[in-house]
């Protein structure tokens, strides 16, 4: 099991930073949650450094070792992992630690909202991608062998199951009406999203009948075997189309829910929409624990020259406190970081400015 | 095999509309290539309809009749395929018709040019997708099966091979070769993309590592085991940073070849970027055979109203003339193209216009 909060609102995070910019960006995470102002209800945090990574896997032979794991099940509440380097050639006994994590702690949605500040000049949308994160292609069931002519033929098993989609079909309709609870607050004419809560599914069962099949009908049902979800529209978009279409009509998502692939590459794609894989969160979220992630990668080209964006690292501490229930103080970092981005005036190189990231940092905090 | 052209320039085209807005692009593409001025090397066209699609499939049982099969081989020279319509709900029996298509005559590239035109107010951008058109996830072999806990479990098969992926890899690199002696012809200042040619690899051998890894490794050594290549530049780009790469530095590539789902994926992204669909052409190609084939869809929302944007079916006319060896032919087509979306007055909706399918279409026709 996993260790679970005392009443004295301790929380222990563990701090996963691995590989590149994930060392910079996620002392900045750090620095957020400490600076949080303290209150009776409000989280006090203990961290513990753990490690991870491609670069610990050259020093030290392994990607994710089995110490992070225990002490995360045995002592953490709750995570945040920052990135990892992939190798430039395949090597031997390597795998990526994010996704052993996932696989591991049974993470099963990542949770990556995607969403334009009102007045920083960004494209307008505001939506919400609910990858599915424990299957698909990503189950890394691979093999080769040799044909008649001595070439090679490799296979990988995608595999979708009901219910791995169910639960992330669950997710979906239940973010969605959370959403739609949370825009309820806000004046009408300040909501980017106006219409009924709707819950669009991604798939390609045009080709893949029977494994998007499967997952399109299983999600289609969370809706259609639950009155609860009645008051949630539900489409459904084909991979590429949804490419296509984010980019031409943002504005026509709320909740997107994608198998785990799908998910990865669009949540790219909306990315390159609010102007920077930086600005961009996720959550890995289980029903036990939550790992936050910014979507970016380890950037090596920029690592150790505080060029980093901090920002999508101290929104995923935002949701991070958010999906462990502290969802005031999440809406304390969200509006910290939106007051930053609205100004417009402290940003790091990938948003056109020239701050580092502990200005950045130093700038939400502020804030908050 | 296949037939062959006479001498006395006949070709035969196999003309496919399949669904929705396929039976009114289809034709446009035909008058564009009557309307193409005769010269004694240019082909004298002989037209055969030929029937497929998911209509053909509800009406007589079968989306890819034996006949049109027959036909493509024993009388045709190449084919125009239109669009399918893809069934809301699995139907049984049912398979994409063009998948099964690009399989059956082993057209195992597809060429996807997408290419801003100066001018028309589209982001810069000349990039030619090369997309390997016979495996990765599209080979189909998927089953299902029950678990412990009588839910269902479904499973694809994935498969990259050395000899598909040499063959993409192949097509990349000539045609960046080819790419690079055409723009030798046009002067300096107006070539879009100025350095060495260059191919980039789209792959997510980070999961991947053994499918993706054999697709890397072999489109690597396409180049490396060929002198013929060595003033080509070569890089690679994940698929997830690739959709984001996109869309902020589009004029960063080249040529770019990808596994076949990704190359779909990609292509529609790219299609994003010079504002429509509506206008990205393609090629399915193999050592015998061309089948033209717009990258749009059916459309049924849209179907029978003329209001289908028909450039992508005439380009992918071109395209079919190019890979047939008339390029003379072919170029007359992509210069009065550009040339009707420079003077940006006749368009369809899809472009912000009023003009109607037929009205574009006779103003390429003006232009030949
Ligand atoms: C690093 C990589 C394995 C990972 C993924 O594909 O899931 C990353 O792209 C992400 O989106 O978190
Ligand atoms: C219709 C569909 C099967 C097809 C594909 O996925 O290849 C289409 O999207 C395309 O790009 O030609």
């Amino acid at each position: 099991g996993f260790a679970t909060a005392t009443q004295s609102n301790k929380v222990t995070i563990g701090l996963i930073p691995a590989d590149g910019i994930g060392r910079e960006v996620i002392p900045a995470a750090r620095q957020v949650l400490e600076s949080l102002p303290k209150s009776e209800t409000s989280p006090r945090f203990e961290f513990i450094h753990l490690d991870a990574g491609f670069e610990h896997f050259q020093k030290h032979g392994v990607a994710l070792p089995e110490e992070t794991l225990a002490r995360l099940r045995g002592e953490c509440q709750g995570a945040l992992f920052g990135a990892v380097s992939s190798p430039s050639h395949k090597v031997a006994g390597y795998s990526s630690p994010i996704v052993a994590l996932r696989k591991h702690l049974d993470l099963y949605a990542n949770v990556r909202p995607v969403a334009s500040v009102a007045g920083s000049g960004q494209k307008q949308l505001d939506m919400l991608i609910i990858r599915e994160n424990t299957e698909c292609l990503y189950i890394k069931q691979e093999r080769i062998e040799t044909d008649a002519n001595g070439l090679k033929v490799a296979w990988a098993d995608r595999k979708i199951s009901e219910y791995a989609s169910r639960r992330a079909g669950l997710m979906a309709f239940n973010m969605a009406l959370m959403r739609d609870k949370l825009r309820s607050n806000i004046p009408a004419s300040e909501r980017l999203w106006q219409g009924k809560p709707k819950v669009t599914i991604i798939h390609k069962s045009n080709v893949l009948s029977i494994t998007d099949g499967l997952w399109r009908e299983t999600v289609r049902g969370v809706k259609e075997s639950n009155p609860a979800y009645a008051g949630v529209d539900m489409d459904e978009q084909l991979v590429d189309s949804m490419v296509y279409r984010m980019f031409r009509e943002p504005e026509a998502f709320d909740v997107v829910v994608a198998p785990n692939l799908y998910g990865d590459i669009i949540s790219d794609g909306a990315a390159a929409l609010v102007g920077s894989l930086g600005l961009v969160p996720s959550a890995n979220v289980g029903d036990n624990f939550v790992v936050g992630e910014p979507v970016h990668g380890s950037a090596p080209d920029i690592a150790g020259q505080q060029k980093a964006n901090p920002i999508a690292a101290i929104r995923s501490a935002g949701l991070l406190l958010e999906h462990m229930g502290y969802s005031g103080d999440a809406s304390r970092i969200y509006q910290a970081v939106d007051g930053v981005l609205r100004e417009g005036q402290i940003k790091t190189p990938d948003l056109g400015g020239k701050s580092t990231t502990q200005e950045v940092t130093d700038a939400v905090c502020k804030r908050l």
